[in-house]
């Protein structure tokens, strides 16, 4: 086919790749969406990104971008498109100590940025799970959240600078290093969490944050979500925000955590309702290091705190981390997360966020209509509660696709009644359509298309993502 | 004629101003721009702005809306258009203390933000000279900025929501309370900052803070920027990031302060080159509460660090605040700054934001350059340095528009080559439409064009403002 033809003239044979050579990008890793590419495309920079795009633009054929494809949504799927593969795009251009920022390329995995900044002192605060993997294309194409949002924000958040390949091909080189530049709109912010729909996403420049000089991480078992708040706002309130990660585990979290992952352990004898993980963090010398008794300052604040709350009755247990061993291993009981859900069927997961306070209510409620929906459903819960933002997933007792659209609608219905979201931080691909048909406000989603059609007028650019047909 | 007959039905002949009526709206606060609207309107409610947008669409009249009116760029000047003033829309909807947010009309003035979030024991954290007069709608419209940057952000960080007349009258409801919230583009940031030219922002839904239980302030004399930088760093990493502000006089601005307002006293015998106001705050109740000594830890933790410098000669001379008297008294002194330099006629004035590094070279090298095109030219600064943010003004020799186009053509060039930008806090409006079209990427400038004419296809929402002719 004539576009092949160009596209192995523009990048060479070995980046061109048909057949079963595309078998492992034309899947997501969970298994749960395939595509047929036409090919998929390893541009080595930018200017090959733009060569790409002109070339599908000639035969009116679909681009779609993927990274480190370890998205949820199917955001990546394409049949008869170019996908176009960022991974050989991993350069780190620069890392500005002083400026605390890194330029980096698009295929860039986050745990080298997370290396190259710890190489200067720093740290980069976005961190989840699938960070081996994960790169930063696709994390500002989703803008993505995870852990530390509570702390420092989403993806979007962290971004100062950016570099997107348009639909006809130019580039648009947003690559500021500044935190004021108020020169016209701000483009920047929508191609962030746009799942490529607008353009490819090549660079960008990232802020980095200093790095911290002590933690003080705690798991920590409650009877209710509201008890266990209390442990946020007083931990807030005795640090002044330096709480990074409060994090939910419920009852049905844990015991699933102990059929699926025995060796990781759990924390208490006994499952509780809730267990929370907490996690401070400090960079002031004063505060992270260790006193005459050997402790560090900002755990034995911690420990305070939880010591008046258990008295209280706020909480019924604790337990501390002591060592960096021990805090792994905390966080590796909460990362399993995505692994010991993911693998059930047939599973509807979500991604939902909620007032903080409404979180408990949200839980009652859905749990109730969908137990009255289909008998016999189960669920799975874990949470940025910081955040107010859950990954809630059922487990119908059938595999049938309008037994799971019902299931679905029901979390959609009760999250909306509550002044939520149907969509926090894994974007929107094809899993979320239907939720964007039903419940997003149709004067936004006009404008939505509005954009699409001024930036895409031929509908090229990851079609049939993120926008609902209208 | 029909349009004001129209709006005169649709909000009653009270609040159609025509005529003399018009003139508090039809200049800006400073005289430096004038208009002459069709009309001003005053609607009461979101419902009243969709209504006259609709009726300005049926008669093809332009549509600029206004509010505190206190702009620095012309962004509300028209000629022929209906000005919406939306000083009516003052009503604050809701102060929710637990969720740290207040959704509050356009037309709502800065200081009851601050008084209602106090009442609250919570704190609105866009902070600048004119709060007693700017409205939210114009704060949001033009992203503005403040003295508060470096800790909490710009107006963009502290949007959770957003309420928007479109051109064509519907209603976008934008409204999220929500910290994450991944379901489509991000409209909500297109719309703040585009200066009306989008749509009209008629509510919006801000995050409040937890107000500072103590601060500490202190007036700083240094012989240069890299020396007074020092302190910047230091301070962060003592507290952790809790410096609020950090701002810029030089010797010209003490001199002219010295001069214009002999009543507010300067704070050191000798005029030093670098007067530095650094501010930190606290939230938690360690740090704010006074020791046995009646000193508080945050101040005692500045006295400290300033007591190294000077010891180290990083610094010439510090004052401390020691009561709020006191920091009021050093604030009075730099928020002089748009008194003392904007009654200064013939003047140009730029917002420019350069790597904090480069804040010194820019002053040197652009004061060199302005001494050769237009020798005796004088020139004034004051900077948020913290975000390196400066206000340059430079003062020609003559009130040439020639000349002064070159002045800031001078200036532009010498930022640009710094890696800054032409436009940090105060908007394009219409005084950096020049430098929009000489110094904006073109292809940034195409997509500004391309969104325009998706939202805005007649081309009757603040029209001539932000984006050049093309």
């Amino acid at each position: 086919m004539a576009l092949i033809d160009d596209l192995v003239a523009a990048l060479g044979a070995a980046h061109v790749l048909t057949g079963a050579d595309m078998a492992r990008h034309a899947r997501d890793w969970m298994g749960k969406y395939r595509g047929a590419p036409l090919a998929v495309v390893r541009p080595a920079d930018t200017a090959e990104v733009s060569a790409v795009v002109k070339l599908a633009a000639a035969h009116g054929v679909p681009v779609v971008p993927i990274s480190g494809n370890t998205g949820l949504v199917g955001g990546t799927m394409t049949t008869g498109g170019v996908m176009v593969s960022l991974e050989r795009m991993n350069r780190i251009r620069a890392v500005k100590r002083d400026a605390r920022l890194v330029v980096a390329e698009a295929g860039v995995i986050l745990t080298r940025l997370h290396d190259a900044a710890e190489a200067e002192g720093l740290y980069f605060p976005l961190w989840f799970g699938a960070r081996g993997s994960a790169m930063l294309g696709g994390v500002l194409s989703t803008n993505a959240g995870g852990s530390n949002v509570l702390r420092y924000g989403s993806t979007r958040a962290l971004c100062l600078g950016l570099e997107v390949v348009l639909a006809d091909g130019r580039v648009l080189d947003l690559m500021g290093e500044l935190h004021k530049d108020n020169s016209g709109y701000d483009l920047k912010n929508l191609f962030i969490g746009a799942e490529g729909t607008l353009g490819i996403i090549t660079a960008a420049v990232m802020k980095l944050v200093p790095a911290p000089r002590a933690h003080a991480t705690a798991t920590v078992a409650a009877r209710s979500l509201p008890d266990a708040l209390v442990l946020l706002n007083r931990m807030q309130e005795a640090t002044g925000g330096r709480v990074e990660a409060f994090e939910f585990m419920p009852r049905t979290y844990s015991e699933r955590l102990r059929v699926a992952r025995p060796d990781l352990g759990l924390p208490f004898d006994d499952i509780p309702e809730v267990t929370i993980l907490i996690e401070a963090a400090t960079t002031v010398p004063a505060e992270a290091t260790p006193d005459a008794a050997g402790e560090v300052p900002l755990v034995g604040l911690l420990e305070t705190v939880l010591a008046d709350m258990l008295e209280a009755g706020l909480i019924t247990d604790a337990v501390l981390a002591r060592s960096e061993q021990q805090r792994r291993a905390m966080w590796a009981r909460r990362e399993a997360a995505a692994e010991i859900t993911l693998g059930l069927t047939p599973a509807v997961d979500t991604d939902v966020c909620l007032p903080l306070d409404r979180v408990e209510g949200f839980l009652t409620t859905v749990l109730a209509r969908l137990e009255a929906l289909d008998p016999g459903l189960k669920s799975l819960t874990v949470a940025h509660l910081g955040d107010g933002n859950l990954h809630f997933t059922a487990f119908p007792t059938r595999d049938e696709a309008e037994l799971k659209d019902r299931v679905m609608e029901v979390v959609e219905d009760v999250v909306a009644g509550l002044g939520g979201s149907f969509s926090a931080e894994h974007g929107v691909g094809l899993s979320k359509l239907n939720s964007m048909a039903r419940r997003k406000n149709p004067v936004a989603l006009d404008v939505m298309r509005a954009v699409k059609a001024a930036l895409d007028p031929e509908g090229r650019m990851n079609p049939g993502k993120v926008i609902p047909a209208g």
